[in-house]
């Protein structure tokens, strides 16, 4: 039916919503499969490994997963600092958690601790402290270059809205004054990378989400078709205001055919 | 020779600088005190006790100083709330170090390390952590008011440039999209503390310091005549391109008569 030969979809609030599970992502997903259609979960999340999304989904969800079907904002921003750096540029100080740092040491990186170093990484870090916030600063004022994996300001918990990453970013560029290139949606970096991942062309592909300020300005900023679906965090009334809307609007991924 | 009846005095920059000694600082307060004219030292600083800052200038400096000679941003932050404060309204969440859980305690406020606070209280703190960001992120969207002592982005150290308070100041207002009151330098919460402080009229005083952005700014915010003292941070070039001039300029503490 559709003319798209492949599928980057976002998690929560699309496939999923926190631990309560979407019958339609599981048929949706199920729908993909049957066609023998490549997709891609694209996620800002930085600090949980692909396996441990991919169980997430095949354990809880029912939706069998492979790891090669995860693209988190660290895996991108692994691939992008690969492009990025010179053979010499190895260091990498990262403010995150262990799906970041995982995915760096996987990509060849050295990780320190100090201000010594030719990268800083920012993430949600739920061990943030000062002294990581003031070796990040002083790195960035010695000429390291300053990358977030996403600006997201919180993260729902069972106590409410949490800090998100991007609270951690803003401290360090108040300390530095330098503004980040952010790799996660709504950039663009996550968006290359995960076309390069499944070796497609833009044209082909359409990004399904449920978050316009997210999912769906990615897709546009990347010249990607959009597909939102009102599962989620983005209501009529919002859509009703953008400027740019999505090339596609459904109720529920049930209404999509693939 | 000048009209004013007291003098609200910046420290670093102005008085000294860091561990350097300014010699005409230490004249210029000797000539305020042959001329019997009152005067407090006001600082942006909120991590020091008032009793600490004034040993610093008697042992250091040879500045001899009492303790009612200094106005910290903690001792203002501790006046703010007092007045703000209902009765019922004793608890408050501090983010920041001991010389401003002092300020609080000694006015009668009730430190709480949870999101069940009236109050959040930022400020630079060596010890911030992730769990302190997200007490003051839940508790400000439980209805606990925002204050900061200060927006003061960097300050200097051995290191080299490292974060102030207003780097912790914006992960809060990120994770809380809430702009804080702030108490200190250049907002006017200082200077009015300080007028009552002094008990003196706000035509009767005058505000001296290195740094346009902050003592300059409060004084021209608060209707205060003001003095920049070409010792520290402003320079001639900047204050060339500023709308509002400070009343005074001076090169040296030395060229002004009191």
């Amino acid at each position: 039916m559709s003319k798209y030969k492949a599928y980057f979809i976002d998690l929560d609030g699309t496939i999923y919503q926190g631990s309560k599970k979407f019958a339609s992502g599981k048929r949706f997903i199920d729908r993909l499969k049957a066609a023998n259609i490549p997709y891609l979960f694209v996620t800002n999340n930085s600090t949980k490994s692909p396996a441990d999304v991919a169980a997430n989904l095949t354990i809880n969800h029912q939706i069998d997963t492979t790891i090669d079907q995860i693209y988190t904002s660290a895996m991108a921003t692994a691939d992008y600092l690969k492009q990025l750096a010179t053979p010499q540029q190895t260091r990498v100080l990262v403010v995150g958690e262990t799906g970041l740092e995982e995915a760096l040491l996987d990509a060849g990186f050295d990780l320190v601790q100090d201000e010594h170093a030719d990268f800083v990484v920012a993430a949600l870090d739920r061990a943030f402290t000062y002294d990581k916030l003031m070796y990040a600063t002083l790195a960035i004022q010695h000429g390291a270059k300053f990358i977030a994996t996403n600006r997201d300001t919180n993260l729902p918990n069972e106590r409410g809205m949490i800090p998100g990453a991007g609270a951690i970013v803003a401290a360090i560029e108040t300390a530095t004054q330098i503004t980040p290139t952010v790799i996660a949606k709504p950039q663009t970096p996550i968006m290359t990378g995960a076309l390069q991942k499944l070796k497609i062309a833009k044209e082909d592909v359409i990004m399904v989400g449920d978050n316009y300020n997210t999912d769906i300005l990615a897709g546009i900023n990347a010249g990607i078709d959009t597909l939102l679906v009102y599962s989620g965090l983005s209501t009529h009334d919002q859509i009703d205001q953008v400027a740019i809307k999505p090339t596609h609007e459904i109720e529920s991924l049930d209404d999509w055919l693939v």
